[in-house]
């Protein structure tokens, strides 16, 4: 590899915004942007947790900016810029950098963001990656996990459980001949750019399994939720693995898709603002705590964990 | 351990600023101070590469708030708070965790900074973290690499080289009897709180080692620099080891110590600026570009390398 800072110049250099002063200084600065609140969100991709060694560089990068624009989203804000960090081990090819920075400048583009800075040190073993990012909402309209009421409606955009069905394609545990599970696992799709203030009463994005993701709005609430396990919304391709799927659909991540809970009156402004995007209702808010998930029978359903956790 | 949710609200929960929002959220949501412009800056510390595998977790927390430090000093910017990410092998202890966020808690008090938010995951192998720390400018008065000019004097805080030499006693290398040079390893000091705008014409931290961080002013004021070995401000400690040392001191970082270059006319309020903290002059900028260093009877010395690079 070429030594660090032609590294800096050649790959990230021309992905800097003027806040990153061509990244040739300690800092970036940034003028906020007047009379809006700033929203911050910080991600990492780890090899070996959140990526498999050979996975193309490119989409690594992608789904790092994904991942924290999907943040920014379930806040209702609207995304900037961002600073980067990379750890990468000595072995590296060349090749890898000029893959990841590719992807990072393609949305870039597609987002509307661009880099403010960042630091790049070497790693012993393994590759470690984080983007923080930065976002504007206007004062007090930031959308949080706390403010679902008993009686509010839970919707969710596009559909739950193609990530994890992509995963174990890209492990060889099940086929996936259209590659759109695999897909949705490697590329998730952040669905920023709704304008959900005034309308949603919570939200958050599915990262880490929709039991475990709605029990935070359920914690941060105060409340609980009811959801019927057949309304939650599946793609044909993870369809076609039959009902057996049902845990795993519940409580895997990486589906960057966002639950949104809203009082029953504002339901029509929700699918306004949704546009063409799917969204659909799997269930209500309930005085109470905790999820549960009902069966079309009306029977409760229990799951060995409600989702991912580190550790 | 603990599972992540109740390690987050049992050690990082009580270091959030109301910006946290309780550290319940997908992100932080933040009021710019009005009429002042954002700084921001990233850092890493990872083991094997930053600090070494049985350094104590509080003085990690510490070093890592404290090199972000140092970078909003270098751009004479005022600290706010900071994001973090932690990436830690599952077999970590608990206590690891306990004294990490204890040293979080200690620097965040000393300099006035609140945690925003954050990531944790786990890692397959190395510790790995990173902060973001945001802090901010009077407009346009931000410090940069870029305004040295020719006929600028240079001058330097602290002392120069201890903290090489403290990480050669950490690791057996050299003696130090007092601890002082590993403390300066350890737990840097990094210079925030100095009022340097409008005062000095560009400024610099030394993390790299000497000449490869006042090699950056050079390039980006399109300036040379000359500078006098034997001005270069050494410890009493240090000075111990004798002139052999002249090599590490220059080109070996860590020191967190500033370099700002300043026009003659503006010393007496650089040095009113820096009140009691030592500052030398070290030498002046010249028309060119690079760094030259003059041994006593003005013969220029060369040396093998200007700093540290990763790979």
């Amino acid at each position: 590899m070429t030594d660090e800072f032609s590294r800096i110049a050649r790959y990230f250099a021309p992905l800097a915004g003027e806040e990153g002063l061509g990244l040739a200084n300690d800092a970036a600065v940034l003028k906020p942007p007047p009379g809006r609140e700033l929203v911050l969100t910080v991600d990492q991709m780890l090899e070996g947790v959140h990526f498999l060694s050979g996975d193309d560089p490119a989409l690594i990068a992608r789904k790092l900016l994904r991942r924290n624009l999907s943040d920014l989203a379930a806040m209702g804000a609207v995304p900037m810029g961002y600073l980067l960090t990379t750890a990468l081990p000595a072995g590296l090819e060349e090749s890898w950098l000029a893959g990841f920075s590719a992807g990072l400048a393609e949305d870039q583009k597609l987002y509307g963001i661009c880099l403010y800075g960042g630091d790049s040190s070497s790693a012993r073993r393994d590759i470690s990656l984080s983007a923080t990012l930065l976002g504007h909402v206007a004062p007090g309209a930031g959308l949080s996990r706390g403010g679902a009421k008993p009686g509010d409606e839970i919707w969710v955009t596009g559909t739950i459980g193609d990530a994890a069905l992509g995963l174990k394609a890209r492990l060889g545990e099940l086929t996936d001949p259209t590659g759109y599970l695999t897909r949705r696992s490697l590329l998730p799709e952040p669905r920023v750019g709704l304008s959900l203030a005034g309308i949603a009463s919570a939200a958050i994005d599915v990262s880490d399994g929709l039991l475990q993701d709605l029990g935070h709005i359920c914690r941060q609430s105060g409340a609980g939720a009811v959801i019927a396990a057949d309304a939650v919304p599946v793609s044909e391709q993870a369809a076609a693995f039959g009902p057996d799927m049902l845990e795993a659909r519940l409580t895997d991540g990486d589906d960057y898709e966002l639950i949104v809970t809203v009082p029953p009156d504002r339901v029509a402004a929700l699918k306004a603002a949704c546009g063409a995007l799917a969204i659909t209702r799997i269930g209500h808010m309930v005085a109470g705590e905790g999820v549960e998930v009902r069966d079309p029978a009306g029977a409760t359903l229990r799951f060995g964990k409600a989702g991912w956790q580190h550790f």
